[in-house]
């Protein structure tokens, strides 16, 4: 992804492996502090994933497979690590992906960190490709809706949601983008915002609940990202994903949902069965480390919540445009 | 309302007239501190309509009339005063509403300062004829969630949303609430989490992108405030309203509007002639004066939002329950 250090735009990853150590942008402090962060342990990989310094489904697993290479190089029991890893966060289904997947790598006699290094470059050839689906929907003067951060940021680069802004935008469509700030964490207008600002895209940030008022009068396509899809085509995504989705199917929007293959969880038939984090309260009753909520008021903070197949449109995966109808054929295939 | 002031229990009105001072709650420091101003000038009330020190549009009415009160008083020009008013705030139909009843109780030859007290104790008396009508919509056992605040700070005492709340709890019935936390200005985490703290009310606070999550499994019944009724039931009201109510007819639960009778604009047709007030983006993009976007983001902030009619179960009024459809017969009447 593009970011501009000290006035100079720099291409670099969410995170990556160099010099034995994981690297990884903090994305605690975005976007008023740009600051990478390196480990050389696997828990600390483990606790960067639970603290959110990285967070965002894809680039989750690929941080929890560069995690496990640490694991491997040092020698420490691989399932400790796995099982270490896979404790973090309990949505995503990307994390476990990767760590089965590494595993399996090790356990097959590959080398840990161009094992890694795989993962982590095919999650970007596959976001490349969701970009260049995705750019399809997005046509000249289109007023877009996205949620969350499903950038580069959350998919090691290019990003899910994002992938189809950023091809539209290398192939000169004008088009403008309403960016839902994302409580309790911001991460639309903290990372979001970001990301759009660095490629030149216009965008205005709204408050969450801004924007089904927007959607009335002025959206034509809403793009998101998913944690975890089931079967059936139920999704998990950020907190706030199934309100838009509802009011896209009122308001007649197209409502598409940007993820690669590794996202789908065949193993679940649906969304009722995917886990939902819940998050400590102070995220909602702090802002900034400062208590706003009146003394003595609790909160509830789900992480994530679940959009039923039937309001979605399509899937944007690497592999072309699927119905949610369609993604049972997929599971048949495999 | 009920206030706890070092310890003791108070009661005291968000806004209300004293030794020919207008003097009001401090809404934009709640809850962590508790602080009544006190003007002598229309000017300063009408400053403090615009800046948010008071705000809900009964309050904001009531405050109106008691700063015509102090122009009457020192001997102002009344119809300066009065475009000085209506200039501050202009989406809410009470603003208005008080200020042509001052006007014609002043040149009438009644006491302003009685014309004043009557005008707010009436906003009472009606908020609490609310809560009568609207605690039989509040079972043993409920759900509820609101959004805002549209308890007593916002119309003097009592309230209008929450003034179903306050008598199904003086009842006794056992019920729980969802606050929405309302973005930007956090009016539901501020200030209606304290109301119910303040009376024992069991709630919780949430983001407002996690109402949907909650209304898809666990609220019964949903209860807003409105800003301004047109003649066919469309209403605005604090923006993520819309949300709510298209969510709640998709969830198939029930969703009233309580307000007074004054907060119906009988001079306009539909919702679309409501003017929604535009605020200032810093109030997305700061967050107790601290910057979280990123430097050279811009944001959108319209302080209200319109829902149709066709999203409104009924109207919890002062003179009773009326579906939308009735409100034209309310307009006849008169």
């Amino acid at each position: 992804l593009r970011v501009i250090v000290e006035g100079k735009p720099t291409e670099v990853r969410a995170v990556w492996f160099e010099n034995n150590r994981v690297k990884m942008i903090d994305q605690r402090i975005l976007p008023l502090e740009f600051r990478v962060l390196s480990f050389c342990k696997c828990s600390e990989v483990a606790e960067a994933i639970r603290n959110m310094t990285i967070r965002g489904a894809p680039s989750i697993g690929a941080a929890a497979a560069y995690g496990l290479t640490l694991a491997a190089l040092s020698g420490e029991n691989l399932e400790t690590a796995a099982n270490l890893l896979r404790r973090t966060r309990p949505t995503a289904n990307d994390l476990f992906y990767a760590i089965d997947y590494m595993l399996h790598a090790i356990a097959s006699g590959k080398d840990p960190i161009a094992a890694a290094n795989a993962y982590a470059d095919a999650i970007v050839e596959k976001c490349k490709r969701i970009g260049k689906y995705g750019s399809l929907l997005i046509r000249n003067n289109s007023k877009v809706m996205t949620h969350c951060n499903a950038g580069a940021l959350a998919s090691v680069d290019v990003g899910t949601a994002l992938a189809p802004l950023r091809v539209a935008h290398d192939e000169g469509k004008n088009f403008f983008v309403y960016v839902s700030e994302t409580r309790p964490r911001l991460q639309g207008m903290r990372l979001t915002s970001w990301e759009l600002l660095n490629e030149g895209i216009p965008h205005a940030i709204i408050a969450d609940a801004a924007s089904g008022h927007y959607m009335k009068k002025d959206v034509d396509v809403i793009i998101v990202g998913a944690d975890r899809i089931a079967s059936n085509g139920d999704f998990a995504n950020k907190i706030g994903t199934f309100e838009k989705a509802v009011l896209a199917k009122e308001l007649g929007i197209p409502f598409y949902v940007a993820a690669p293959v590794s996202t789908f969880d065949f193993s679940i038939e649906s969304g009722e069965e995917i886990p939902i984090e819940s998050r400590s309260e102070d995220e909602v009753t702090e802002i900034e480390g400062r208590r706003i909520a009146p003394i003595g008021a609790s909160a509830l903070n789900p992480a994530f919540d679940v959009t039923p197949n039937k309001y979605v449109t399509s899937f944007i995966t690497e592999i072309g445009i699927l119905k949610p109808s369609e993604i049972s054929e997929l599971k048949m295939k495999r």
